[in-house]
């Protein structure tokens, strides 16, 4: 079968021998991926990864245990966690300390014709839901997670800065929810997105209010953007970091102890949360799509997601159920 | 009357006119003043501040409008808020944008033989605490700070990174709430003082445990606290900084946010959670009192709060109602 090889920095096509299914674990064929930041990160070189990327995938069950879930479309939480320690035991699988991560940490992933994962971390997609929404179940869960996290009073404005794909998704999340949210971008085309559903945005490198939210996404992807945020929270407001920026950030840390602000890293969240906003009409995650590739085109699929100002590429394995 | 004044990082002594009253506040006489981190920093030239410094303060009502005042022992909150704007509003008049600080922020402080605070600042301190523990408060609300921010487990153990001041302090007011305390420090004397009231104690510089703690509370006063901190907090866990840094201090924020960490800027707390203390058996506050001087003295005095390994250095003027 066909999979993506990614080492030392490039990504490569191969030919590799069907995974096996190892027991309790589902033999899934991919439909369509979508390419991720942490995706590019690993082409960078973090997390010392080597092998088949690809974590953000809606795929048909080819193999099972259970018969139900034989021929349906799933998209699957990314951890795969021990099942036993004290994390997995509150429900905390994700920051489960052995835990493997598919196509990020010690486990190949799933930009490949096929590929495995245990049957517990399947989730069914509805059939309305097109593969080119499923596919965005994972990065929405991750915009979910700040809500799992933190308790935002309904009469805030929150403000979230970047317009990104991180950015975008958790701005259409908390509006989605009901908050009132101020996206700041660079891009108008971008911001556009968000504006479209009624989202107030606003051009950021401009003037940007000092010390007037109480709570502020961080989800530039840039060192500067956690010295913005901070300089725009309120004394004892929230700041929520979802930017995963891989090199040293210098902040000062003396007008966060002075103002008492409190910074929260936030990273991948459950899928139960974001499978319902699939279906929401303010969630436009087609307009999100910049681009789409066959799977054997992934390298040029990759370099196209590495472009500035890219939102998500797609990689198109094969046919698909639903033809979208 | 003898003030104390600050200018240029160079601390001397003035004879200048006694301050006016104004009305609602009250005349303070200076018994014992207490030197804090903030006062050297002050003095290397932070907050743009010259004039008299001094925020940590006994004093003896000289003049007040309320006439049960008089004569009184006081200690008193350093913030002089608006009483009028949204965080007034909300009791939290110590992030009022329009306060001014004691001794810190466009206002003269306590090391003079006299100086004003409202009334409404002061706390009559009980008859049998000492002027050497009662000069104390501030600092002790400032400790207590983070347990109005927020909610420890009662199963948990605290990790203190910092012997100085602070973090002693720190460590001696959640152990004498009850909670388990283990405090990281470089100085064996100072960790004594914690440990002889149980507290547990551990050499920094070794081996501290890579996310082990729950709960983290910096307080060592250095950039590198902070990484530490970081780095010993378990996924989920919360970072408690209590240390302004006046320095850009480098960090790697990815950790943070694949950890799911949250950071809590913590600065001064109110003084009903500290008088309390101020009895408290198990708060041995003696101890951590380094040096004596008097008020004209004070150029000599801020040179030993200055000199590595000093704890508290106190500012003796004039009699004292309770000769300690």
């Amino acid at each position: 079968m066909l999979a993506v090889h990614l080492e030392n920095g490039a990504v490569t096509l191969r030919e590799v021998p069907m995974p096996p299914r190892p027991p309790g674990h589902a033999l899934l064929r991919l439909l369509v991926g979508g390419i991720c930041n942490t995706d590019l990160e690993l082409r960078r070189g973090y997390y010392g990864f080597s092998g088949t990327p690809g974590h953000e995938f809606v795929a048909e069950v080819a193999e099972a245990d259970s018969p139900s879930l034989i021929g349906r479309r799933v998209v699957g939480e990314i951890n795969l966690a021990c099942g036993d320690c004290e994390w997995c035991r509150k429900g905390l699988g994700r920051h489960c300390p052995r835990r493997t991560v598919l196509g990020i940490v010690r486990r190949p992933g799933a930009f490949a014709e096929y590929f495995t994962l245990p049957e517990g971390n399947l989730r069914v997609v509805p059939d309305e839901i097109p593969n080119q929404r499923a596919v965005f179940t994972e990065p929405l869960a991750a915009a979910c997670e700040i809500l799992e996290q933190v308790s935002i009073p309904r009469d805030e404005t929150v403000a979230v800065l970047g317009d990104g794909k991180l950015g975008l998704l958790v701005a259409l999340v908390l509006n989605a929810h009901g908050y009132a949210v101020r996206l700041f971008g660079r891009h108008e085309e971008k911001l556009g997105i968000a504006a479209h559903v009624g989202i107030a945005t606003q051009l950021a490198g401009g003037e940007e209010p000092a010390a007037q939210y109480g709570w502020v996404v961080e989800a530039t992807g840039n060192p500067e953007g956690l010295r913005l945020a901070a300089a725009m929270t309120r004394p004892r407001g929230t700041v929520i970091l979802k930017s995963t920026v891989h090199e040293a950030v210098s902040i000062d840390a003396a007008p966060i102890v002075v103002n008492e602000i409190t910074l929260v890293g936030s990273r991948c969240g459950r899928f139960e949360e974001a499978l319902p906003l699939l279906a929401h009409k303010r969630i436009p995650l087609e307009e999100m799509i910049s681009a789409r590739y066959p799977l054997r085109e992934a390298a040029e699929a990759f370099d196209h997601a590495d472009r500035r100002g890219t939102l998500k590429v797609l990689l198109d394995a094969g046919s698909t159920p639903d033809g979208r």
